[in-house]
Parts: C-alpha cells; structure tokens; sequence
C-alpha cells in the first residue's frame, strides 16, 4: 500500500487547493495527477499537471488509465463525464458523482438538506421576477438571489435589500436560480468533515470572516459557546450521513439565536479549512488524501488556537504578481506563509495566506486575529511609490 | 521577491533531504531544481530533477543558468566545482564551497573547531599502523579510526577495541584517515543552527538514540539538564560563528560527564533536525531555504515535546519496497508519517520516519519514545507469512 505500490490520484482542478493537496501528498507518498484549463496552475509546483478543461472526457479517461483514484478540487467537474468514466474504468471516484451532482447545484443541495431534516435558511426556487415578489412576500426583506450553478467568492450571489433592487438582479443574475431568505447571522461558522472506509471525522468548529461574501479570516476554535460547537458539530455529522463517497467536505453554517442553519457544502477541501495544516494534527488535505484512497482517517484535533487570514490581490488590475512587504510576514513569529505560485494579480483573487498558530502561551484568538490583520495590512500587491 | 520574480534554488543532491527541501519549497513559492545521479530519485516527486553525478560540472552550470541560489544536500558536492561555477556566474552559494571543503573532510573539520577554540575529542590523522598505535598509546582504547571523507550513517567508522583489531582495520578502513578518541559519552545530542543574511538561530537540543551507528530516534527537548542545553546552544553558536555561508547545519555533540564536545557538523538540513516539520514552528526544511534565499530566519521554537523514530528497511537482501503496518501508524492520533519514495528496500536504508507530537497533554518525551518505538516494530519491508 506504501511502496512501489503507492497510490495515484487523480484531481480534477490544478489551482490553490490541488497545490496543497500536492504538499500533504509526498510524505504519504501518494502521486497526483492535477486536470486544470490553465497552463503552470498553482498545482504544477507539487503535482504532476495536465492541461485541459475540467469536463474533458478523453483527458479524464486518460488519466484514469494512470490512477487509482480520481477526486475534485472544484465543482466544474461534470458529474455526469465522471459516472461514465467510473462505469467504464476500474477506478473509484470521491466524492460519488451524485454527491458531486448535489453539492454543485445550490437548489438540489438545500432540497436534499431539507428532505434530510437538516436545518436550512427557507428558500425557493425562482424563474421570474413575480416568482421572486412572491418568495420576498414569504420570507420578508432581504433576501439572497443565487445562480444555482457555478457562483464562489460571492459571484452569483445578489442580495435584494429593497424592492427597487429586484429589476436589475433579475436581469444580471445567470440562471438557474433560486432566492432564500438573507439570514441575520450572528457568526459565519464552518468545519471541516472528513469520511473514510469505516469512519467519519469532524475538525474544530471555525469562525469565520467574510467581506464582500469573500473569505477573509477563520478563527479557530470559534469564538462561540461550547454548545454552539457541539450543535455544528452534530449538524454537519447529520450532513455527512446524508452524502455519499468519502473525502472531506466543508461546511458552511450560520449562527443565529442559538441556532445553526446549513448555508453551503463544498465536497472538497475548503478554504476555512486552509488553518489546520499548522493547526491540526492532520491537516484538511493530507485528510482528503486518506480518505480517497481509503487509509486510515488521521486525529483531526487542534494542537492550538490558529487563526488565517487570506492574502487577496489589492490591485485594481491584472498585473504580475509581486507582495511587497512580505518580510514582515517571515519574521514575525508562530506565522506561517502560503503563497500558491500566481503569476498574475487580479482584484480580490486568492494569492495565498497566513496562519497564525499561538506562539506564546499567553496568545488568544483575539489577540492573534489583531496581529494577522495588521500583517495582512502591510502586505500589497501594489507599490505606493 | 515573492511573485513573479520568486527565487529558484539548485540543490546538490535528490534524496530525502531534496524531498523535504521540496515540500518546504512550495508554500513559500519557491522552486527547487535538484541534481542526483538515479533517476526518479526521492526529489523528483517535490522538485524538479536534472540525473547527473554531484559534481558534473556541465550539468551544475547549467542549473547555475536557471537558478538564483544553489545548495547542496549531501556532501559528496565537490567544493572546487561550486567555486569555478560560483566565479563564472553570477550566483550564489550557500554554503560556501569553503564551509563545504571543511565540513566534508572530518580531519579537516576537526582542526578548524580545535582552532576556533571549541570542544572536540582528542584526534590525530594517521597513514599507517604505526601511527595508529602511537595515537592508541595516548588517547587509551577504545579509539574510532575513521575515513576523511565520504562517510555517512557509520559507514567508515571503525571502532577500535583492543590492538588485534588494528591490522584488519588498517587494511580495510578507505583512505585518508584520521584518528579519534572514542568517547564514552552520556548521551549524543544535536542540534541545527541556521544562519541568515544578518543572524544566527538554533533550534532546540534533541537526544539523539543511534544504534549501529545509524539514527533511530530524536527526542526533543533533550532529557539532559537545563544547563547542558544551554552549554550545547552556545557551543552551536560557537561552530555557526567559525564557519562561512548561510543555511542551515545539523551539529553533532556528545555529552560527558557535564561536558559537551562536538562530533561532526553537517552543513545541510539533518537527520535529527527532521521533528522539526511538526515540532517547531518554523521546519528545518523551510529554515534552510530562507537563510540560502535571503528571506528573514523563521522563529525555530519547539511548539511540542516531539519524538522522531526513522523507518529503516528491515530487509536483508534488496527487494522493491512495500511497507507492511502503516495503517498502525496512520491511525495513531500525533502521529505523522514521512515517506521517502524509495522503491527499493536495502538493509538498514532509511525509508521513511515517523513523528509523535504531544497529542496528549500528559504526554512526556518518554511515553511517547515507549509508543513510537512500538509503532516501528508494528511495520515490516519483510512479509512475515
């Protein structure tokens, strides 16, 4: 199983999460093979890469041929290309193509939530805007319009705060879609799950910060009750009793009055989940890995409180990519720097990230989510001369 | 300096140092180019890999073209090729083919220290039995006759014993040679020392366990006083301040009797500094590389009490390596397993290590060597049926 017959994976997707899918692979020996459009993606530094898109049937079938595994790190892959791949290879896909088929589609995933008796904001499936008049009706202002298909980092989401808002969404929003109600969280959380062959295996409950619907920071453990940890935790164990296919899933959870709603499931490493690399004793990644190719599931505890911060493009523009300051980031003790090998920068996009793991001893959550702030502040993309 | 423009390092050598050099690499978005003579060697799954002996000068300029920095990983690197490469272009080399000259040849590296005013076991070069008996005449058996160079894991190690003993190993022993009193110490410590562009760092003591001269386990902290780890890190700091270049180097002490005296040095990531990817919060891997690129050195403090126990191959004859148990190993919580992607198992070759961090806090360094040495004998090379 270790050897001269370690396993191959195959990973549709080449960009930050298949990269560090690459790191958590070597010392597992593990070999992947990354399928991503773009020429040198993130995940040409730690993986073997081919190019070509994330529905290319004859690519995917040749590098079955090679693997022993296939497994995403994006939900572009096409379910349906994959359960034909299945069928006619010998080689198991995780997570199944119909949890992929789920979780890819916003309205099938919170219909099978629903159906599971999983706690979920109300939402309805909408084709105009007298449907949306209708649900706004219901659920009362504001709500979420969401592209059932293909949205991330907020892309595809619309939030209608006043009536006045619904003729522009309507006609800017890519269908399908479907509207829920905007829930008035009182924290974002999220964890990480992870199943294997026998088991499945929850990480910390995170805290997490977002701005303009991008993630910005995952505090761990969340700054929330014991029992709100517990009833994450319990939620997203019912989640991942209601999925099929092993790998880890992240979870995304709102916080409201006591209560926790399911907001959205990734069937993939997450980037809430980038902390446990330094922060756990297996990380997300090397967890995924475990699990596709069915070794044993590792302890996902906390070593210590951890906080990320992501490090996104400031640039107005595309330019060559180039952080300035990033010495600052080196130097400053329990600070771990991830740079995912982008050569261009682009507004908002993703470049890399920090973790802060708890130095001293006398460190908090609080006082680390300060320190990673003013770091991420003295980071740029841009030169000010 | 991250980005576009992030710096590629050439590395003399692709084994598992090259691997782990290689995983370090990525995150913090530099790339690596390793040379080794076998193809697909442990490297090629981290870096990229050109195949050529160590000091195939072509092939070292050629890398010399591409990369910002080059290092080496074994000594088997020839410092007078590094020094004409390093005069024809314009590259760096860390460290210097002066502290590589050293550092290679043991009777070299033994006069330096005893110059520097540091702490070494009584040594004498020696050619003939003759001078060998004179040597035996003042230092006492037992004495250590060892080859200058070329030496590693014991191999050129010969224990002297008792005065039969000196006419085989005077005919077996490679040329040159030197001569040392052997010490009967009370424990072998070590320690990395990594120097930067403007400063020195040492990570903490480790208790080194050896048998047949090869590395089994690291125990860190050292379970040796307070004091004699402070008298071993000023010590290290005495080698780091005699010694050219930047890097980082694993320093070998023996402790006797209150006394710390200085074995080898090499000038490299080493073997025992390995519990440092887990145990510390800045890896010895990532220490080396930011000292050869100029980055600011990383904050090398023990996160954890940390035990590391390396997988050698129990094999008597060499057979394609497949490692039986290791779902023993990837199931214990604190556990993490390091392979190195060696398809052949040869006696006693280093396949591997594993980590034990406090997954417990009541863990101490010693239950957890009582676990990690029930974890190696769990796992084979050899099928008991």
């Amino acid at each position: 199983m270790v050897g001269t017959d370690s396993p191959t994976v195959g990973v549709i997707g080449g960009g930050q999460l298949a990269r560090m899918l690459g790191e958590a692979a070597a010392p597992l020996g593990i070999t992947i093979i990354a399928l991503d459009p773009t020429p040198d993606p993130p995940a040409a530094q730690t993986c073997r890469t081919v190019t070509g898109a994330f529905d290319d049937e004859q690519l995917i079938r040749q590098i079955a041929t090679e693997a022993d595994y296939l497994t995403i790190e994006i939900e572009l892959a096409d379910p349906s290309v994959l359960e034909s791949i299945q069928d006619d290879h010998d080689i198991e896909i995780h997570p199944t193509p119909d949890t992929i088929r789920l979780t890819r589609d916003k309205l099938l995933e919170k219909q099978h939530l629903a159906k599971s008796g999983i706690p979920v904001p109300s939402f309805k499936e909408i084709h105009t805007e007298a449907d949306l008049r209708t649900a706004i009706d219901e659920f009362g202002l504001p709500v979420m319009v969401k592209a059932r298909r293909g949205g991330y980092d907020g892309r595809g989401n619309f939030l209608v705060e006043s009536e006045q808002m619904i003729p522009e969404i309507m006609r800017e929003a890519p269908r399908p879609l479907l509207v829920e109600e905007a829930i008035p969280f009182d924290r974002e959380l999220s964890l990480i799950a992870a199943r294997g062959v026998h088991t499945t295996k929850t990480f910390p409950v995170g805290e997490n910060n977002h701005t303009d619907e991008i993630l910005r920071e995952t505090i761990v453990p969340a700054r929330t009750t014991p029992e709100i940890r517990r009833t994450a935790t319990n939620v997203a164990n019912k989640v991942m009793n209601s999925l099929d296919g092993r790998g880890v899933f992240g979870i995304e959870l709102f916080e409201q009055d006591g209560e926790i709603l399911v907001n959205e499931i990734a069937p993939r490493p997450h980037n809430s989940g980038h902390y446990s690399i330094e922060g756990c004793l297996t990380s997300q990644f090397a967890q995924h890995l475990r699990a596709v190719v069915g070794y044993p599931l590792g302890d996902p505890s906390l070593r210590n409180p951890t906080v990320m911060a992501n490090i996104l493009s400031d640039t107005s523009t595309q330019i060559p990519a180039h952080l300035i300051g990033v010495d600052k980031l080196l130097e400053t003790p329990g600070v771990s720097f991830h740079w995912y090998g982008k050569r261009e920068a682009r507004p908002l996009r993703k470049m890399g990230h920090i973790t802060l793991t708890q130095a001293e001893k006398t460190a908090t959550t609080d006082s680390m989510l300060t320190k990673a702030r003013s770091l991420i502040n003295h980071v740029s993309f841009t030169d000010p001369t």
